[in-house]
């Protein structure tokens, strides 16, 4: 079945201790897409300036991603530059023009309003909230946020986290979101905001996924589900695993007949999957050039890193 | 099979967010000895104080554990009070009184010489190689150390880690042993001094075994395993979870007739079980009163939270 992503596609200017590269195509929604296309046809909503050239299109165009909703809008593209020099684990942010992103309001193509599967990427919680009420189709929505929304807009984000399915985070933002730092507990206020299940993503050590008081595709609290990320001898640049965690996740179970307790397991395995080709590579590089032949090698590869038998 | 281990026997006070104990038995070598003690039969080798009475020698012998090798020294036990009030992760020492234990000459009784498992606990690393080399019956041999060996003993550390086959450290430890903060270089670089193979403890997160070129107990590189930790709503006391973790691991390793890689496997499952139950209670006192069908559960649920089927 068809996601719906909307989010993020920019241009990133990104250095880590490996090297540097300059006005990669990149943002949530590039590798949230690319990740997710390895499953399932996929279709995104964003903005895009003149500086976007048929070059660039055609990183999604070979993915076969459907990109009629990516508005273009006189001036430059959403521009980020970061630098991964002291920190592998976390950038820091040397750079961010929003550019055309800036009076970015997302309108959703008619060829799209079918999509059963709705992707919020990271973005203003306003715009996510206004997507998610303009797709009363979508029968499972995730969602990702980041502090900047957490801390300065967090009244306008707890009225998008109530339509919010699947919330996908990292462990900084859990904590923040729910004002705590147990881990247990953090989820469970997260839970009380809306979501039906939360995963969290704790970068080289995988994921986390908590669920709600209510039933959710077979599966209710106190049980936790932890999938394992791939210890890698080389990090080239860490941009992006998050949003292909995301998508590989989110790709598999719309790839699935239904949500059922293992789906949703093998979905969180893919998730890492994917995030672990992303950070191989400088940008998106890696995730353009995959076979489902690989996906499947590594996924076996998580697996036998952590069963018993 | 018999596990003699060698560490300290110490009386802690400890402070964290839930309480504060004073003057618990503790001492690495005391959660080893009780973790692994609800898998085979554990010998202590350590050096106590005056002020080691007849109650405090009861916390082994409930646990039918034989302490002939602990000897009473003139003057008091070793002494740390630490406190977790700024960081649940990681303690701040208060106070270190070595006492009995400045001028500890670990000696080996007859009773003893029959062990077949070794471990030794985190002492100077002189020490450490000392009982390792009047060990010759040892067929494995685990152990552990500290920054402060790393930092300031590094010579005598490589001489003591050349006899050790299963070096079990934490993230920190290993990273500054091999002084790279890749995870998989440096644990390339540790097992190249001399480990067989290396079991990096990452707290909440669980462990992460590593293996040497050589095959070992059937497993060659470059496939590392990782076992999970379980989230926990409330954590009382981290105090000790890392020896507990060696003596679960090492106590179900030493309860099998063979070290295979299932055996080993299982091993850092236990082991996160046995850590788990440690920082549930202050001190010792949880794995004081445990049953084996508890922790049977427990490792169930591990197994559960981490499995695809």
């Amino acid at each position: 079945m068809s996601i719906l992503v909307v989010g993020s596609v920019a241009f990133d200017t990104v250095e880590t201790p490996h090297g540097k590269v300059e006005n990669v195509v990149a943002g949530a929604a590039t590798y949230f897409a690319l990740a997710a296309s390895y499953f399932t046809q996929v279709r995104v909503i964003g903005v895009v300036g003149e500086d976007f050239g048929p070059e660039h299109e055609a990183v999604f165009a070979a993915r076969n991603i459907d990109i009629r909703g990516i508005e273009r809008a006189p001036g430059k593209s959403f521009f980020w530059q970061g630098s991964y020099l002291d920190n592998l684990n976390e950038a820091r942010t040397l750079q961010t023009d929003l550019n055309v992103f800036a009076t970015f309001a997302p309108r959703i193509p008619e060829a799209y309003r079918d999509s059963e599967f709705l992707f919020l990427a990271n973005i203003d919680p306003v715009l996510q909230k206004r997507v998610r009420d303009a797709s009363p189709q979508a029968k499972l929505v995730g969602g990702d946020t980041m502090n900047y929304w957490i801390n300065d807009h967090r009244a306008n984000l707890l009225e998008t986290l109530k339509g919010v399915d699947i919330l996908l985070i990292n462990d900084t933002e859990t904590k923040l979101l729910a004002g705590t730092k147990n881990p247990i507990k953090a989820a469970r206020e997260v839970l009380a905001l809306g979501p039906r299940s939360l995963v969290v993503k704790h970068g080289e050590y995988g994921a986390t996924a908590f669920f709600g008081a209510d039933s959710f595709a077979g599966i209710a609290a106190p049980h936790p589900f932890r999938a394992p990320a791939l210890p890698l001898a080389e990090v080239i640049d860490p941009t992006g695993a998050g949003d292909s965690f995301a998508g590989g996740f989110f790709g598999y179970i719309a790839s699935q007949p239904e949500l059922t307790p293992t789906v949703f397991k093998r979905a969180m395995f893919y998730g890492g999957v994917m995030g672990s080709f992303t950070v191989e590579r400088f940008g998106p590089d890696r995730l353009q050039h995959l076979t489902r032949d690989e996906i499947e090698e590594r996924f076996a590869n998580f697996r036998e890193l952590t069963h018993l038998d």
